[in-house]
């Protein structure tokens, strides 16, 4: 917990009372390679604080493919969030992809908090608005960007995620295929 | 604004001093048709609230090829979030594709306003959530749907937008070519 009250704490004042809260709510495991946090079309009730490992969140169309949506390293949340304000059952699944360390909270409890502590208010605003321009450069760099330029951005982005995942999830992250991206790597290999 | 302290007043109480004040900083005012309020590359000082008519943001990239982030219709706020909460210049450039009728605030006085008035934090932290779930929907569809499939969503979204809109708009929202979206449309007008 200490990570997440570090960056609570750099980022507003944190009453004691409010802080004693958020450790009553939490819940910190280690889970192993592997396992699953949420699956689609089941019930989302826990965000998750990843504090070690790599974690991804990833959407699985009607011919059984999957799209990476998001990969969770040290110091960054992971959820469902299209499923917990929308209401709905899971439109991904969140995935361990290595052994990790990370802190759960119920999603009541955690947004609840909002409402005892008003105090909150400034650093999930500025933790959406960093989530909210991500995704609007992710969308533009979709739309203007090669493969290959993508690949590039991933690797600023992700510095440490590369050796510990499989290609074909990156691939999947980019919207291309494996044999896309083997091609864009032996490229920049050459170069 | 009106329409605008209806919206706030149906998310949140909203007092009597924050209303007054809001009114107070805000321009109401009607652009004719291809006016530009941002440009690529200058200082973004302003947030738009569209009460009548079509905007759009755009990317403009190093080829001159245009990319359509965001069309923007009424009840809608419009402007450069990127450069905003990067304080950058603009990347994006935003303008009328209709006469359209806004109101037009300062980001600072705006923003600024969350501070003044803590009651607001929780309307703009829905807000802030409905956008961050909209542009992790289209970026799930990206990946996933087809082009004719994004289309469809496309209608949905913004049922009285094509009417007014070119198509080359359209196509550069979609991340497609004119000639895929006319293929698209007449194998439509066929079914």
């Amino acid at each position: 917990m200490k990570e997440l009250i570090k960056k609570i704490k750099d980022s507003i004042p944190l009453s004691k009372e409010a802080e004693e809260y958020l450790f009553s709510i939490s819940n910190e495991r280690t889970v192993p390679k592997g396992s699953v946090l949420i699956r689609q079309g089941r019930p989302v009730d826990m965000v998750f604080f990843v504090t070690d490992g790599c974690l991804r969140s990833f959407f699985i169309d009607r011919h059984g493919k999957e799209h990476t949506l998001h990969f969770a390293i040290r110091n960054n949340w992971i959820s469902d969030y299209i499923a917990i304000h929308s209401n709905e059952s899971a439109t991904l699944t969140v995935e361990c992809l290595t052994e990790s360390s990370i802190i759960e909270f119920d999603t009541e409890k955690i947004y609840g908090m909002l409402t005892m502590f008003p105090e909150l208010e400034p650093f999930q605003r500025a933790n959406l608005e960093r989530l909210f321009i991500s995704l609007q450069k992710r969308i533009i760099n979709q739309l203007h960007l090669s493969a290959a330029e993508r690949y590039d951005l991933f690797l600023e982005e992700y510095p440490d995620v590369e050796q510990h995942i499989p290609n074909y999830h990156i691939a999947s992250y980019l919207g291309i295929t494996q044999e896309s991206l083997s091609r864009i790597r032996a490229n920049k290999s050459r170069t």
